[in-house]
Parts: C-alpha cells; structure tokens; sequence
C-alpha cells in the first residue's frame, strides 16, 4: 500500500521524509528510531510519514530499499504449517533474488559489510521483523536460534551465488538450490534434537 | 615455512615482492598472475620470490593475508575419514577465526564483498586452493558442488556470527555452533541423494 510513484507536488515531501528517516536511523538505529522523530525531523505531520509509509518499519524498507514485507511473506510461508517450511523459504529467498524484485539485495549486502552503523541498522530491522516474526510464528523451542541458523544459510548463499558467484551455486536453478537448502532449514526450523546440544555438549567436558 | 619475521637487509625485498603479487593479482586475478611476472615486476629474481613464499598460492596468502594453508589444513581434517568430517570442518573453521590468527578474516570479507577485482581474485584462489583440494580429497560425486554449499553455509556463519553479529550466534560456544552446523555439513559432503536432485527435479517438471 506505500506510495512508491511520485505524484505532482508531493514527491519533495516524501524524499524529505526518507532524507530525514535515513539520518535517524543512521543515528539512532532501528530500535531508537520513531515516526514522531522523523516527522521533526523532515518538518511534517506524524500522520504524514504514516500516511506514506503505514508503520516504522515501511518507512525502514522504503529507506534502505528493502525489496519485500515480512509482515507479509512471513505469515503466507508459515501458514501451509511446519511441513515443507524449509523449501518454502529457500524458494522465497532464490525467486525473490532472482526477480528484479531482488535489485537492491546486492547493494544492502555491500552497505551492511562496509559500515557498522549501517550492519547494527539492518540487525535490529531484521531480528525484530524477520527473525522475530519467524520465531514468533514458529512454535517451537528456541525460536531465536532456529531463525538466526536459517539466516546464517540464506545469507552464506547469496555470497557464493550473488556476491562472490562460486560456481556451481552461481549459475544453478532455482528448483535444485531447494533442494539442496530445503533439508538445512528444515532442520534448523524443526529438529527437536537441534537445541538439546547445549546439555549434551556440556555433559560431555 | 613462509618467512613472517623482518631480517635486517632483507625487509623491503619481501615487502617489494609483496606491492608487486598485489598489483600483479589485482591486474591478472589469481589464475593469470606467475612467480616469474611477479618477480619481473619486483626486479627480483623468481627464485627469491619462490625462497620468501615457496608457492604461487604462498604469496597470495601474503599479499591479502589469508591466515591459514589449505595445504596444510584441508588433509589434515580429511585425514581421519568421511565420518565427523563436516563436525571437523566447523570446528576448525569457528576455532580459527576465534583466535588471534583469524583477525585478518574480517578485512578479507570486507573486500571482497566490496571490490569485484577482490571478490574475482579470492573466489579463484578459495575455489582453486580450498575448494579445490576439498573436491579431490573427497572420493564422492559432484565435490565441486559439494565443497561449495559447505561454503555458503561456512561464510553464512561468519556473516551472522562475526560481522552483523546476530544472537545468539554471535555468543555461542564453538562446541554448540559445531553441534548446529556439523550435520549440516555432513550431508552437503557425503549424502548421496544430494546429488540425485537434478534428475528427480527435471522429472517433476
């Protein structure tokens, strides 16, 4: 629902929220961020920032260019149940990349490795609205922990397909990186014997 | 065996040695870079160039740092079998950059996800040098492919755990990590049914 055509006369002010937003954000990081500092910030009503951007995390993703909504893929890879989750999410990382949906992915990569402040920004956007809604809609043991497995999968793919592109990750389909993934985060997301390894492994000192 | 210590009359020969492998790299990338045109572009003879490093992929390692030998370390883990080798790998890998030794990891990610000249030039040297010897000491179908997805899951990790610095990952213990991405590994390295995906996938269609 965000505006993302300009339309005439309103295109400065939604620049200079996005201005403003990307200035607090760099200041205060996700989590210290409000609209109502924003909207000070860029001069403008709080209802304003809402009524171009719905929420803090909308105006985050339209800041950075987050290409997708996890207040909306999240729940629709989730709902099917925990059978298959593991497929569904990798599917969704490859085909999402792939489009040109994808575009900025490649460029939050290169900002999150270069610059702290920008790395500390997109861990807390995406612990609390991605992890934290995995781990929210998952209900399991450890959800924190089976969120940030699976990421440390998809992230390490995208280096090695997008980034680095070894070969042959770079140049494979689709259908067959689920199926050599899907298995991974299906364990991460649902094996019960994942997080009973910190008992056993202190057992064994 | 490499010399790392400064011997007086000696340090600005290795130095100048150094400034030409990382100009003769960036240039050639690492597959078109030679002993003898780094040691012409040094005004050295090769032969010194051979005495500071002994191998091409020895002054690579210098030049950007690159703080373990994949010929020392790649037979040593493959030494005792298939069996635990993905736990090994893991462990070595966590414990390496945990130490001292690992501290020139970060600046090596840095690069390459920031530089193409640094991306082209670690991914052939990583694929021809780690990958490579990972491939050809596995007696297993498609070892390219496999070296690579343990790859992505190795670097995913350092992505979480070392760079954005995601919890818990960035606080578990290496005996807890390896118990997570071990059978991860394992299965990228040794399950047979990994590689029968292309058939299977291609049939469904």
């Amino acid at each position: 629902m965000a505006r993302t055509g300009r339309r005439p006369g309103t295109g400065g002010t939604r620049e200079r929220i996005l201005a403003a937003a990307r200035s607090d954000f760099g200041k205060g990081g996700y989590e210290g961020t409000t609209i109502r500092g924003i909207a000070a910030q860029a001069k403008v009503d709080p209802a304003l920032v809402m009524h171009y951007f719905e929420s803090k995390d909308g105006v985050f993703r339209a800041a950075v260019q987050f290409p997708v909504d996890p207040a909306e893929f999240i729940p629709r890879l989730v709902a099917p149940g925990l059978d298959g989750l593991g497929e569904r999410l990798v599917r969704f990382f490859v085909e999402t990349w792939d489009s040109p949906a994808g575009s900025p992915f490649l460029g939050l990569i290169r900002s999150v490795v270069g610059n702290e402040d920008a790395a500390a920004q997109l861990r807390e956007f995406v612990t609390r609205e991605v992890l934290g809604r995995l781990a929210h809609a998952l209900e399991l043991d450890q959800p924190q922990l089976r969120a940030a497995l699976v990421a440390s999968q998809l992230v390490g793919l995208a280096m090695l397909r997008y980034v680095v592109r070894v070969e042959p990750l770079a140049s494979a389909r689709a259908d067959d990186v689920v199926a050599w993934l899907g298995p991974t985060l299906q364990r991460y997301l649902t094996d019960k014997r994942l997080t009973k390894v910190k008992k056993r492994s202190r057992g064994r000192r």
